[in-house]
């Protein structure tokens, strides 16, 4: 009696649980549990004891069970094989030794290995489990395959389970995968849409194990119960930063055929971790259990990160790494592989909420303890008078502990100066008594501490969700694509990049830690606080080009000094003339020079300063291909410059593009005369392209024909031909001109250009001439030299 | 010899030094000082032996002297007073008791006392001046006149001196004046204008003497100095916060008659505290010893700071401050003053560079312990992997320490983990050895730190830089105005505002400590994290009003609630729609509106909202009459919102306004037509004019007229007549509609309103009246109320 009606409890705790909550439209009946690599290491370890605590849980909600251990090997090897593991699944404490080998009894006769090679072996399996639901006059309610094998073999167990295994009409079928997913955005893709080929979307269940541990899966319902708490304070305003950290002690022996492919950054950073930082970004949805809606918020995160690049990420190998990998891969002594074992990575959401909060995504091999956390750190925002140290004073920060680390045991924490958390999930309690260890640089007695009643293995979680249909624990296909379009530029940028070499261990000291500078990161201890520009020491050359003044530099070191030039300019108008006019040219050179305006330059003089358009193409000012769209979303929506400071060309008028009768380019010409004195623009930023066009003007087309006009219609030979432009007129009016000159491309160009003589009618670039002003070419080392 | 050799160096030292450079054009010769008010509490503390020091090292370059002790009091009375205290002025450590004896008895032989009351005995001081010049041969150089008298003696001084006793041709005047300069804007304005009369604005030299401390002093040339270092970081990127701090033990018995007239804002924060202010965040001038460029800078701060309102102050009153106003004011037990002692003030630069960084400054008598200093807290950019206590896991900060606390020298300290600051001036040296206290939580080791060679109190500095005509050390009339108009208004809302009572001292505990709240102060152990609004239980009533909803409070919590409610529907539009489109009025009721939005609504979703003008005077959009321009001062401008989502009314086309022929009104109706699915906007907020207008729509003008057109250019009765106005047909259009009504005066429109039956042409508002929309009256207590 006792044993029944504990087992009663625990059914009835478990269903009120947030884990165990199934689809209402799931109906009950019987289960196939497939797993596809049954007798493989993962399978040992986790996925059996994950299935048989399933069996445990659900039997009683009226379903029954057949579990099928499926694999290469003949049924007379695996057998025996498949049942050693079987019996080693173990009973939670609270089950009686007597229940417990009932349990495992009826566990065991429900079980088998198949052999699951061929097409036939899917359809013998397709035909054994009809056969069965005839003879015991069950309903189907849903097969569910865990393909536990290499990622190479998904796309065809896939076209086999779909061919020749899908369940009767009315039941579910879902197909269980594990990391990796791809190793970049292409082959993520074409792996997808293979995958896509033999399943539906709803079908597949990606597993990224980290939303299986507790503490993670509790990051919305936390963020929901505590909103009104929150919502205050989870903001720019507020916020410090936020880590998200995964910190590991071993070393990779053993994996290294795997792990020299992929590295920490795909291993870890790409999909555990990006995960993490979703879910504490993303707005919350109205209705947590809502798939869609959590998925579209996750979306928005994606879409609102600002790029990652080279200059965002630090990346580190533990020392014994190169000698694992010419054993492993038998390498010669010299082989060096350049895989990164520890990885920090920097990036920024670009909303107003979370505008300039750092977020530090950091994980590595070989470090000096093991543990798992996500920190949001709080501002300082108290002032104390007279003594600093009460606990109001000290540092407020909300800790997502995943487990291990000094604490040991997973667990929320809140800081007890910043509120005291509300909590309404009956399988967690709050931890009032407990060891006083320090949890980052706090002792566990400043926080409000919450923990699992029970603690869960991520893979029973997850068995559990996957049974309950909860989609939002898995990566559905938008949202690996959305994960690997984030991280595959930098990806390509470290390919080549050499990491720091670290010992390992607690000799790392401080060898790994970071400064976040500006919108960079890069390692604590390498670096003095002033960036190397501020200070001079960058290889720039000074020469001449067609006779006028020439800056040339790596790309990266000119786009810093046309920064720095660009902002003296400015200075300068502003202080004698209190405003600053600059004209800039479209085109993607210079995207690099908004960024590093943006990034770096925060005492720029927006204010006074007014930005006109060089030339425009006639498309609307919102269409992708608008220079305007460009630079507004590239440099005028991340600076603080007024409306009325924004010149736009007037492309669209009566609802039509660059009507001549429309008067368009009269327009702003007169615009441009009642601004700018002598509508003599201070600054003027002007591209070349390889025709030797700048602005809108291009070879062939009497472009010295425009007189006095200020701004004139002209055509293009490429799509959209229709262009507004500003004339040689108004740009040898201006007091400064820049020509930018970048990439590789341009060389053949540039070679050209120094040869021949002023012709601007085949070579529009060289009618640049300022009569008052000064023009400097800007030249990139790839141009100039190929 | 000896000693003449080495008052000679002393003499090239202080020429050397910063302070000392004299203004080429001034020519030497004879000085006149006369110091009114030369036997007062000031003169014998400090001004004597200033001008004492500045005898000693000026009488070698060729400079002569006369000095003059000006009073009320007959010269019989007063003569022995003075010299009695022109006996006690002391020599420099360095100088023998012998050459000490001779400048003294030099110094008192040159000295005398005049009454000076009538304008007669001012006569006679010039009189006596110009004869004794004449006597003796001499240049006049200038007459140096020191006001140490009360303020309000100052305008019938000046005028005396102006009228009787100004220098001869080509000599210089220099009159100085000592704080209180007014007690408010007006009343400074007032003195100011009076002493304009008189005096020319570069004769006049107002001493804030914390101008004259020598951290203080070094501000500037510190931020320039080490200018390639502080550049990167010296902005909101790399800022947390900024402290301005003047803590003192004294209490102000004795003082009460001024003091309680005045108060710690008027007395500590409008003058130091705020000097000390811009010259940490002023624009680093091209030339440091320019006045002209130094005070544009300055003034440039004033005019970015953002209004200073009571939510951005705290203040508070020691415990026994009661008592001693009682009795030194000889008031009865139940006088209450509400005067603050303590005040911390919170404030924002509406700068790129500055944007977001509180700025603290801080005051207050009786507290536990003396001292002063500005702190620059650096954010934390560090992420210590492993190791939290290196000295690089440390926070970083500079501090300019003014004087007393543990330190007990001025100073400036950099923490050795931000950079070695660079050290050009040779009257300042680095210490190396010191005891080790600690500064602002960190110990003293952890600092670089820099002190001047020979410490110099501030008169002595000031007298000094008075003589050398060095202006920037003085407060012209338009940084006064500037101050003065920042603080005024605040000044009025502490007049009813009532202090926290502190016991004073040490057992103050965490009484007066501080939080800063979005940009908002309030004393840390009075409110818990969660702001009132936040959770509710503020009074706001629902109710209706002509048949419509209608939301009441008083007019804060209204603002509140209008806010959130625009938020709610932005939300629900975004989440439907994906865009959600606000129609917004001018005037002056929805400015707290708008600051409640940008300031609290974080999460607003600005990206995907479209704002629209409701109406719009006929004035260029930049002019400070237009709608548009307050709504972008206000708003638009502080919020980031893309640019093509921003829709002026397009009053002004062919450079002339609002002409019918142009066709803005249709060009607007088509813009509405192309973005807004039906032309619904999702929000229309309006206000109601004293004559019921609402919009554009004025009673008597036919209204109701415009048929289906959405877009009308109508006359106002008021100037600027000329209006454009969305029509009763797009306003009833909208999905939402929110009429706000504030203020006593509105409260007789409303008692009509109540009454009187829907008739547009006389009640324009009446005819508001959303087809399928929701309107809601949101009407203030005051308006509602009366």
């Amino acid at each position: 009696m006792f044993v029944t009606v504990f087992l009663l409890l625990v059914t009835l705790c478990a269903q009120g649980g947030y884990g165990e909550e199934i689809d209402e439209a799931q109906r009950p009946g019987h289960v196939s549990v497939v797993i596809v690599g049954g007798t493989g290491d993962l399978a040992k370890k986790y996925l059996w004891q994950g299935f048989f605590e399933l069996y445990v849980n659900q039997v009683k909600n009226g379903y029954t069970f057949s579990f099928y251990g499926g694999g290469l090997s003949p049924a007379d090897k695996a057998t025996p094989v498949l049942f050693e593991i079987l019996k080693a699944v173990s009973c939670s404490k609270d089950v009686s030794q007597e229940r417990c080998a009932l349990l495992k009894e009826q566990f065991l006769r429900l079980s088998q290995y198949r052999q699951l090679q061929s097409v036939e072996d899917y359809q013998d399996l397709a035909k054994h489990i009809e056969k069965e639901l005839q003879q015991e006059g069950m309903t189907e309610a849903g097969r569910l395959f865990y393909l536990s094998v290499p990622a190479f073999a998904y796309a065809d167990i896939a076209d086999k389970i779909n061919s020749s295994c899908r369940p009767t009409s009315g039941a579910w079928l879902r197909v269980v995968l594990e990391k990796p997913f791809g190793h970049d955005f292409r082959s993520a893709q074409v792996l997808a849409s293979q995958l896509g080929n033999s399943l539906k979307d709803e079908e597949m269940y990606r597993i990224d194990h980290y939303l299986g541990k507790q503490v993670v899966s509790r990051i919305l319902p936390f963020r929901e119960e505590n909103k009104k708490l929150l919502d205050p304070i989870w903001n720019r305003h507020h916020i410090e930063r936020v880590e998200i950290v995964l910190k590991e002690t071993l070393d990779v022996k053993g994996r290294i055929p795997f792990y020299d492919q992929y590295g920490v950054v795909r291993d870890v950073l790409q999909n555990h971790l990006t995960e993490v930082m979703t879910l504490l970004t993303m707005s919350l949805p109205m209705n947590l259990s809502s798939n869609e809606e959590v998925l579209r918020n996750k979306l928005q995160v994606f879409r609102s990160l600002l790029p990652v690049g080279k200059n965002q990420a630090v990346v580190g190998q533990y020392q014994e790494y190169k000698t694992e990998v010419q054993q492993e891969l038998n390498k010669t002594k010299d082989h060096i592989s350049i895989t990164p074992t520890f990885a920090a990575v920097l990036m920024y959401i670009d909303e107003a909420q979370y505008e300039g909060v750092p977020i530090l995504l950091i994980s590595g091999k070989m470090l000096d303890e093991r543990v798992g956390y996500s920190r949001i750190l709080f501002k300082n925002d108290i002032f104390c008078l007279q003594n600093h140290n009460s606990v109001h004073c000290k540092p407020k920060q909300i800790v997502f502990h995943f487990g291990h680390g000094s604490l040991e045991y997973p667990a929320i924490l809140v800081s007890k100066n910043l509120f005291k958390p509300v909590l309404m999930d009956s399988e967690w309690k709050e931890v009032t008594k407990h060891k006083d260890v320090d949890v980052l640089s706090l002792p566990l007695s400043d926080y409000y501490v919450q923990t699992p009643i029970v603690q869960r293995e991520a893979y029973y979680e997850l068995i559990s969700h996957i049974f309950a249909g909860r989609k939002n624990s898995f990566i559905s296909t938008e949202n690996l694509l959305a994960s690997w379009g984030l991280w595959t530029p930098l990806l390509s940028s470290l390919a080549s990049t050499f990491p720091r070499i670290y010992p390992g261990g607690a000799e790392n000291g401080d060898l790994l830690d970071v400064r976040i500078k500006g919108k960079d990161i890069s390692y604590h201890n390498e670096v003095v606080i002033i960036s190397n520009d501020q200070i001079g020491g960058f290889q720039v050359m000074q020469g001449k080009f067609r006779s006028s003044d020439m800056v040339s530099a790596w790309t990266e070191e000119l786009v810093v000094r046309l920064a720095a030039d660009i902002q003296e300019a400015a200075e300068a108008a502003v202080r004698e003339a209190g405003v600053f006019h600059l004209a800039l040219s479209g085109g993607s050179s210079p995207l690099a020079l908004f960024q590093r305006l943006t990034l770096h330059h925060f005492s720029f003089p927006w204010r006074d300063t007014h930005v006109w358009m060089v030339d425009e193409r006639c498309v609307p000012l919102t269409d992708s291909e608008s220079n305007f769209r460009n630079l507004h979303d590239h440099l005028l929506h991340h600076v603080r410059i007024p409306y009325y400071n924004i010149h736009p060309m007037p492309v669209q008028i009566n609802q039509r593009l660059c009507v001549e009768e429309d008067g368009g380019a009269l327009l702003y010409e007169k615009e441009v005369s009642k601004w700018v004195n002598g509508s003599s623009f201070h600054f003027v930023l002007l591209g070349v392209g390889y025709d030797s066009h700048t602005a809108s003007l291009f070879p062939g087309s009497k472009v010295d024909g425009h007189g006095e006009s200020l701004v004139a219609l002209t055509e293009s030979p490429v799509k959209p031909h229709q262009r507004m432009t500003l004339t040689f007129s108004a740009i040898n009016r201006a007091h400064k001109v820049a020509l930018l000159v970048m990439g590789k491309g341009k060389h053949e160009l540039i070679t050209q250009l120094s040869r021949v003589k002023d012709n601007p009618d085949k070579w529009p670039v060289t009618g640049v001439k300022p009569a008052n002003g000064r023009l400097v070419w800007y030249i990139d080392y790839d141009a100039l030299l190929g």
